[in-house]
């Protein structure tokens, strides 16, 4: 976001930043020494004891950050959730953050961080970006532990009859690697496996991450990895973790990536950064764990989803909080002026100007967001992300607009001035909580048909008229439903850029149909995707990858990483 | 090893010993506490400015551990490492173990740890045998970058020209994974990137790691890692990780890794577990930073060898050493009266029986290792290495005969008794550094031809009277010779099971050849790759593997790890 010279960059804040022993961040926590294992001076993984110890103790206050559509005009949602969570201790408030983890490819590939931005970020932001803990690595390595126990027993007899040409199971890496979507496997005669076909997504699409996202101890982690379907065998029955005996090792390769990771804010407000599932065929929040972990350890706990609220929202409402019991206390869903003017019809290379007119036909994409909002049966505020380009009209208006609708507004300024630019935000945020109403329920029953919920979302959520079932679709519902899983909930596949499954349809578009074109079985995770299209589940490199300007410098110190 | 009810098994002695916080471990050793990063309560990774710090403070004295040709029936060199180090600390000595890590590949696969045995063990071992401080993640991490770069830099016009047949940089992953041996990439069309054939070894392969094991800082691993080959154009030369530009963003993946692990034995003594490539296409050794560091650390340094003298003990003194510029006080020879038997001619079934005349005739085996040892200049201690089915007779009989060749011999019980039972070894070690004369100086001179290189290894270290080189490898030799590789040490890629090329010929055979298939440059490990037959970069699992009987139990405990 760096777009004035007379501003510094993400990494120059970072870099600069001044970080607290992650001891003296602990000190403020009610944490025992004996739960804290520290990873480096400036990281630590806290134990799931700590759940125990604290059972009794009463959570604290869930608060949701979601926005309107992204668009390519950023939105700064992950810069709004790290700057409220510093604005509520900046007026003495106990909060803290939970938030994903980022993934290496897109760290390698194209520019741009998931840690927030400018005066507040997550940090250490260069090993948050880089290995992290290794949690991911640790997924990684149980995906494809997974992989290789599926091709070593078909090699091996195959005693549970797989079909070959039904394995549904890929390999990951944490990479961007556009020529390993699709690949022959075990080639080279009959000592070297059976071949078939396969393919690699990137890590972070791997039904592990969910589940490693939903589950809610070691024993739950367990029992979700036990029901992932790899394939089918020659009955077209759907074969298990389980049936190959896996689950223990899986289990046991994620039994420490599976304590959340303890950082800290610019302002060293504490973070759990801990799982980061993708946003479009799984539910795209950190783990329920951080979530939960935070709610013990602190009286607010600021945590967000993926992309904008009909996808992010919507599953961390239907998905994470019905599973996790979590009940949240208030959403905030962040617009910028210039994402607005994109909705209302302004190309991209025109935001610099303003265009009041423009920004309020964008409004509409907002009111649906806060419709939805609203049909969650939550109370809300509007977060006026500033970017420091914005003109006073433009802001005038959204404020004016609120006002009209009395929907409660605040301006954040968190990027440029940190804590302090999210003190106004705070306030309306424990303002909402204490006089707003919530009657927080999940917007459709899980005892409904798969298509019944499918369209309850399309029409609630997205606004659409109708929705459509291709034919493999309606084949697929009456299979899932006769292997018992007609009871899951929905993880919808949809472009995060538009409320259609257009991703070209801005704004608020209607009289639209969903197309569901086919479903995949997530039956670890404990959902069931819909796909409206083609999901990209391994992202390719660009012409000039980011990697190629990455260096370290003579003192250890990273180069070129944002 | 254990293989009597009446001794307990290595998890369990590993699951019930005392650790001591490594920041007690630390307080033992001249470490400040800035230089520290613990990860979790008993690891911790030791800053690279030490070495600067300490760069005038005088070495302390490297102690190799080698031993025979391994067989089925275990050597337990790794055992008698920790073993001995234990032993030294009784003397009072300040002594420090440098080991490799292990793979995870081999643990998910077969029983069998990489961390000692009985009480001569590193703990804590399932954090070691798991994914310990993510090492190896980040080299499989740094491997998959390139390719990816490699595979991208085709799909987006292939500037550099290279010849899709001709990229011999292959992927890994740390599993064993028969299925992925070999494979097709990039199939589905124009978007999806070029089809080519490719393959995955497993991560403890990849030239990274060597390379990793070789660097002697963060400025010389990039100078490696740029000269990496990655295959070839369409003029047929070679194509580098700096004509991709690669060695900046793959540095800085393994920044953090590059610093050496330190940990603990059962009786506390420090250890440094880092890096561990294969032992017949790279060099076997840990790093030399770790092997560095321990002696900048301690006063006693005790290193391994991959494999027996034949293979870890030359490649150690003639790559690793002559790199580093260690020069080793002495070497330890490990040998048992089980593997000696089968070298006599004894098969596994029967090795319980005493037979006093196959173990003389095994003899043969450890003469050789010892002449090879003499070759190198180095004094050196025979180690027998007790099981507890050892008849009296038997360890006689390797006493006299030692006394009659005048070779300083000593026996170790370090698996039943911990370091009180290498306290003979110690002494014996210390003598011989004290008495002993050490002329050390590599094998060969880097200078003359591969050919000659390789004659002289085949001849003085495996006794071969030829080398024959197919007429692949002798085109290869040219080709090399032209590109200016030719002043590289050879790495040598033969059964270890022998002293010839074919495994089945054990003791000391004589009036073999040893033949040359085909070279490999690991150019940026520095070194060529010598041939002698099919080499296995990918393992496969077994029918059964150790996987299917892991498990996590309701406190977190690993279950069926070892």
């Amino acid at each position: 976001m760096g777009f004035s010279t007379k501003y510094k960059s993400d990494i120059e804040i970072a870099q600069e930043a001044e970080l607290k022993p992650i001891k003296e961040i602990v000190q403020q926590l009610d944490l025992h020494d004996e739960e804290v294992e520290p990873y480096g001076h400036y990281k630590a993984k806290i134990s799931l004891d700590v759940m125990k110890r604290l059972e009794k103790k009463k959570d604290g206050k869930v608060i949701l950050v979601t926005s309107i559509n992204p668009t390519p005009a950023g939105e700064g949602k992950s810069t709004v959730t790290v700057g409220l969570g510093q604005g509520l201790a900046k007026l003495g408030k106990n909060a803290m953050i939970a938030m994903r983890e980022p993934s290496l490819g897109p760290t390698m590939g194209i520019k741009g961080g998931a840690t927030g931005g400018g005066y507040s970020q997550v940090i250490p932001m260069e090993e948050i970006n880089l290995h992290f803990t290794g949690d991911f690595h640790a997924i990684t390595t149980a995906n494809n532990t997974l992989s290789a126990l599926i091709d070593n027993h078909i090699h091996q007899g195959n005693e549970l009859q797989i079909d070959v040409r039904r394995v549904t199971w890929k390999r990951v890496v944490d990479l961007n690697d556009r020529a390993l979507r699709n690949v022959i496997v075990g080639l080279g005669g009959p000592v070297q496996g059976v071949p078939r076909e396969d393919g690699f997504d990137i890590t972070v699409a791997s039904e592990i991450m969910a589940i490693f996202c939903l589950a809610t101890d070691l024993q739950d982690l367990k029992k979700r990895l036990s029901k992932i379907v790899v394939g089918y065998d020659i009955h077209k029955q759907p074969v298990t973790a389980s049936d190959l005996g896996a689950e223990g090792a899986l289990t046991l390769l994620l039994k420490d990536a599976l304590k959340p990771n303890l950082v800290q804010t610019l302002e060293h407000t504490p973070a759990l950064i801990h799982g980061g599932p993708f946003a479009n065929i799984a539910h795209g929040c950190n783990s329920v764990i951080a979530t939960k972990m935070a709610a013990k350890l602190a009286d607010y706990v600021l945590t967000e989803g993926g992309f904008g609220a009909d996808l992010g929202a919507e599953k961390f409402l239907d998905i994470k909080a019905r599973y996790a019991n979590i009940k949240p206390e208030a959403v905030v869903i962040v617009a910028t002026n210039r994402a607005l003017k994109m909705h209302g019809g302004v190309a991209k290379e025109n935001l610099k100007e303003e265009n009041v007119e423009a920004l309020s036909k964008g409004l509409e994409n907002l009111q649906k967001h806060i419709e939805t909002v609203q049909a969650f049966g939550l109370p809300f505020v509007v977060a006026i992300n500033r970017f420091v380009t914005d003109t006073e009209k433009e802001v005038k208006k959204i404020e004016t607009w609120c006002a009209e609708h009395s929907y409660p507004v605040a301006l954040t300024e968190v990027w440029e001035k940190g804590g302090e630019g999210g003190i106004e935000l705070a306030k309306k945020v424990l303002d909402v909580i204490e006089t707003g109403e919530n009657h927080f329920a999940p917007i459709y029953d899980l005892s409904t048909s798969i298509d019944d919920k499918v369209k309850t979302i399309a029409r609630t959520v997205y606004g659409a008229k109708d929705v459509e079932f291709s034919s493999k679709a309606k084949k697929q519902i009456r299979a899932f439903e006769k292997f018992g899983w007609g009871n899951l909930p929905i993880c919808m596949a949809k472009t995060q850029y538009s409320l259609s499954d257009d991703p070209t349809l801005l704004g608020r578009p209607t009289d639209f149909t969903i197309t569901i074109r086919e479903f995949r079985p997530s039956i670890g995770a404990g959902f069931i995707v819909a796909l409206t299209g083609d999901v990209m589940t391994m992202p390719g490199l660009p012409k000039k990858p980011a990697a190629l300007n990455m260096d370290v410098t003579g003192e250890g110190k990273a180069v070129g990483l944002f």
